[in-house]
């Protein structure tokens, strides 16, 4: 078998399922989804939404959970969390395209810049001086990486990456096409009626296993440095203001922004277009709704929301006139709860 | 007459309107915007809005709907459809600057790609192995197109535009600068209190006659392709999650976000700052108001809205407490329903 | 003393400020946050929020404001305006690192450029036909000017902005890193079932004294120019559609989308992540709060909302239910009113 085919009961035993419906030396090839899989692709079924899909399935196998166990009669493994069995057997079966180790011909690295001897760094990267690109890390096609950045071992930037001055990039780190590392945080001071720029002298430091998804932004601090800890994962998109501190292992979806010196704890999610006001803490474990819009600081984990969801614009017109015309329907309450009393006094 | 002039008259033959007023054989120089119109030049009328601007401009001819015939006493043209009427004659008077043919001395071409012989390739492009770039196709400077990717006919890459790994671009399409296409999916599983990453096996495919707009980005699948269909229009700084469908024709305004696995329907439009909602079906011919959230699936054709209008402060403060206060108004509703049913039975 | 050390009292004389608390001789090393200032380092506070901190700063100074003179015993600044007062106490501070001039011999530059002599250049810079660059600019590495771009003196580009061609930037303006501007407006006309572009053939016009974010992009017009006028300060990750007019000196937050044809006064505020819909206008001196939606024209000064505060989500759900509750309610009203009409009557 080539690296890339192992049989179902291997699957199994390797990240800890149970083989159900037979096929024990079924041999895998490939991951589909339920809709594209064909003989020989290995499949996964992690939510009801999907039960239609499973039931017309061309896959040889599936992934199921405890609960799932009976939903399909192909071959299956059965395991705890298929989702999580999935992102297993997915990452066995990609093969990261390897990088040539060296510096490209066409790249610039100006003087005194460090690099471990097994760094790649690809065509037209600007290295600039005293960087530091530690050992084992890949840097896309025209990067560009101010003075004294430091990237931490196994570090991973795709194509286009701008990393400005002085700026960390933490071991397994890895930042997608478009993302914009260490810019000016939005600080000016009122005069005179224009605006005096205020210099933004902290830093970014970046964490550990980090990932950001493309055209991210990441502001540098005012004075302190702007912290992403261990271990976030941040989607595209997402602007993340000065001396912001985002916690180990926190989630956020695409298209979020938080304002300035805002602290957001760890393990917290959350979701995409979500707006994250100035000055706040967001604590542990907080998960925030898609779209939300946070104004004051969330002391306590837990779920918040704030949005409205998408209504047929005949009837959201009227939903708005009723909001417009709160205060007056207040107002009826009253005054028919005065004439009420007076009538049942008057008995 | 040069290139770009051309009688009143015949633009009215061309693109079909009728010349009102005389002037057919007005020679027409230059297209202008109502306000900045001069002498020479043909302007536009589509709105009523701009009624006021329609009777102060100095341009020498305007374009006007049939409801309009007599909104001027200038030279003009009326036709069915002033807007579409504009763009016809903007595109006649438009000349694109011309790219000289071949790759830029500058451009780092790796072995193995090929590029048909009238390709245009800017300054300091990378173009990775097996990249396959068709006839007529149009790369700007600072490129970077990753392996295997592939470039329909006649399509146009402005400047700084990336594309990963393997994703196809189809003919005639237009990207701008800063566009990102095939960065991975936000696919992560929970894992023991951190994320997993999950491989992003799918690509990317972006169909003809699509247009799409500075620093949008869209994520490659996580096992069967994010699908952008043909002649879809994307503003700019728009989010297109993983696995993502975009049916033909739709347009959707810029700083939209469309979450991963979601299925939108052709020629539906999405109004500026929309966020749609993951794994969800929208119908074709859906319209949806800028602003709003979409969290289910819009089953059928129509206008989706949740956006309440900027109010002010103060009175958005009432409202706002009005709403948190909405629990206690229905209290008091049934309270005095049941009161007042006493009053009525003791009669 | 090095050029960055100032003792107390003549930072107080320079800028304005009376010293209190003695320490008129400090030697002043560098600025810090109340947080993580030490021995030498002077600090600032400018908001209640702060007063534990500055309770437990090891900062040797402080600058205040005249309503806190005595809310520390250090020695301390007390002056007018705390936070302009630090504006001005950090530039004094910070020392841009200088640029070389001329031109890095990695940088691609077309005939016909002219560049003034001081101008620096970064490496992998694309500067096309006919671009003028002044006095004293500098342009960061990976930057691309397209054929006639002018940019005015002292204006700085960081790495990797994008200018189309025949746009201009003004004096001493700054672009940060993913900046695109002059990318096509979003102009199409229905045209049987299809989209048909419309040539955008306007450009855009920067000021002086301008900033703009990381990854914002300002398109240019369709007809006549984007302008976005003196001392305006825009943030990351905004968007500014075609033919939007920004007046002088107003400042908008990260994540901001402005629609086409819109104009925007001078001297306003638009917070975070706003959405402002086209062909509006905005009079000065507006403020709009982070998040809101602003929907039709605002004609006069003042502050104005649509946010609605993120809430636990068990309360929301039964918000939402009562929003779309309330024309039920309002018919109860009705019917209880008359009602208790006729009760009143029978008297």
């Amino acid at each position: 078998m080539t690296q890339h085919e192992h049989r179902l009961g291997e699957l199994a035993k390797r990240f800890g399922g149970e083989v159900v419906g037979g096929g024990t030396d079924l041999v895998i090839k490939r991951l589909a989804s339920l809709r594209s899989a064909q003989s020989g692709d290995i499949t996964f079924f992690s939510h009801g939404r999907y039960r239609d899909e499973l039931a017309g399935t061309r896959a040889s196998a599936v992934i199921v959970g405890e609960d799932a166990r009976d939903a399909t009669g192909l071959p299956r493994i059965v395991c705890s969390d298929p989702y999580l069995f999935f992102a297993q057997v997915a990452r066995l079966y990609h093969t990261e395209e390897s990088a040539r180790p060296g510096v490209h011909a066409s790249a610039v690295v100006l003087p005194g810049a460090h690099l471990a001897p097994d760094v790649s760094v690809g065509p037209l990267c600007v290295i600039e001086e005293e960087v530091e690109i530690s050992s084992g890390s890949r840097i896309g096609p025209g990067c560009s990486l101010g003075r004294k950045v430091r990237i931490g071992s196994g570090a991973r930037l795709h194509a286009g990456v701008t990393v400005y001055a002085g700026c960390e990039i933490g071991e397994r780190t890895i930042l997608h096409s478009g993302v914009v590392v260490g810019a000016d945080g939005f600080g000016f001071a009122p005069n005179a009626g224009a605006w005096l720029k205020i210099p933004q002298l902290g830093s970014v430091r970046i964490g550990a296993d980090v990932e950001i998804g493309a055209n991210t932004t990441i502001d540098r601090g005012a004075l302190d440095d702007t912290v992403i800890e261990d271990g976030v994962k941040l989607d595209n998109q997402i602007q993340i203001g000065h001396n912001v501190r985002i916690g180990a292992h926190t989630a956020i979806a695409g298209c979020v922004g938080i304002a300035g010196s805002t602290r957001i704890g760890s393990r917290c999610m959350i979701g995409g277009a979500a707006m994250i006001g100035g000055h706040l803490n967001i604590a542990d474990r907080v998960i925030v709704a898609g779209g939300t819009v946070v104004t004051k600081s969330l002391d306590s984990a837990g779920t918040y929301v704030s949005v409205i969801p998408a209504t047929p614009a005949r009837e959201w017109r009227r939903t708005v006139a009723m909001l417009r015309n709160l205060e007056r329907m207040s107002e009826r309450l009253r005054l028919l709860e005065r004439r009420l009393a007076d009538l049942e006094n008057e008995k």
